[in-house]
């Protein structure tokens, strides 16, 4: 095929393709919050979820979050922030994975006052998007239930969106969100025994 | 099972964790700069890629941004880089995607002159971090050779991360990258007609 065969064709293709992603636009008329839920076992949920938060803050929206689990060692995202959004509504649970904390008692106590947060967060009509990092495993762990974690989501006022990561996530939180996006990592820089790097991995 | 056996089980299935998490972390010892790519047909692609932007930014690393096909619609974190980092290098091709354009000529002059700035970012050793967003389409539509991009990938600086986003990418790039996660979306706010969501998803 010839360059200017090829640019004819390319154009037809690219004239079909804009139709159709047109009226799939024109078809989308809902405006509300969305759910969105960060899955599966691969690299890079919670820094999607991070990659919203600057999205939101883009547009002067105000953003509240709370971390399920991480706290106990430093990330960039939360130097970042505690420096730049001073007050940010951001809570930690702080206690580390559960593998450190082998405390089963104490970790409930802690993932309740945790939620305890999230939830005053869920019912505060001024803040536009909720991230709950990790709360997926505080579920799968039974730390909370998954009922009143459901019912506190969808209660939340319309125009607020909620963005949750973690592995796994159950039949509830699927249902309940309106994205859902699963990451795999095929391939790991772990596996190949570099070290997890400043500034890309926390 | 009551509670205190259930606690007694717990801690040491996480002693046992613990020690594998540990061991392996102890393996990881290479220190270099990694190549990431977020592929896959889902949502969460570029977000993570900005959340990446964000992680690096709290350590007060340099970052360097070339986005591929976007730019003609304003997006949360363009507003925000341009406006708290007006020295960022940032550069967009800004031709809109390839059905909007529909010309095959001026979508691979305006590639190449973004790659020659990419090509920049990825000599200069003082950028801890290069974001590539939507570089993958490039290679796909055979605007940019595949041959010229790993090259200039694979010899930048030592300690440069560089993180790559969109669908597909091809062979060169998934045996290039460190890591690679595949975002797939089974649920899509989209599909139900809700409109897509400023601060969420552009």
């Amino acid at each position: 095929m010839n360059d200017e065969k090829k640019n004819r064709k390319h154009k037809q293709s690219m004239q079909a393709l804009k139709s159709r992603v047109d009226s799939s636009i024109a078809a989308a008329q809902t405006e509300k919050g969305l759910c969105v839920l960060l899955s599966g076992d691969g690299k890079g949920k919670s820094t999607s979820g991070f990659g919203m938060v600057m999205r939101s803050l883009g547009y002067g929206h105000r953003v509240g979050i709370v971390q399920f689990i991480k706290g106990e060692q430093l990330s960039g995202e939360e130097i970042y922030l505690r420096e730049k959004y001073p007050d940010m509504p951001f809570y930690q649970m702080g206690t580390g994975f559960t593998w450190d904390t082998q405390d089963r008692q104490a970790d409930i106590v802690a993932a309740e006052r945790t939620w305890a947060y999230a939830e005053e967060l869920l019912k505060n009509a001024s803040i536009d998007l909720v991230l709950l990092d990790e709360l997926t495993y505080m579920l799968a762990f039974k730390y909370l239930e998954e009922e009143q974690v459901v019912n506190a989501i969808s209660r939340r006022p319309a125009q607020q969106s909620v963005v949750i990561t973690g592995r796994g996530g159950g039949t509830g939180l699927r249902e309940l969100a309106d994205t859902v996006s699963e990451i795999s990592s095929p391939k790991h820089a772990y596996e190949s025994g570099i070290k997890a790097r400043k500034g890309v991995d926390f």
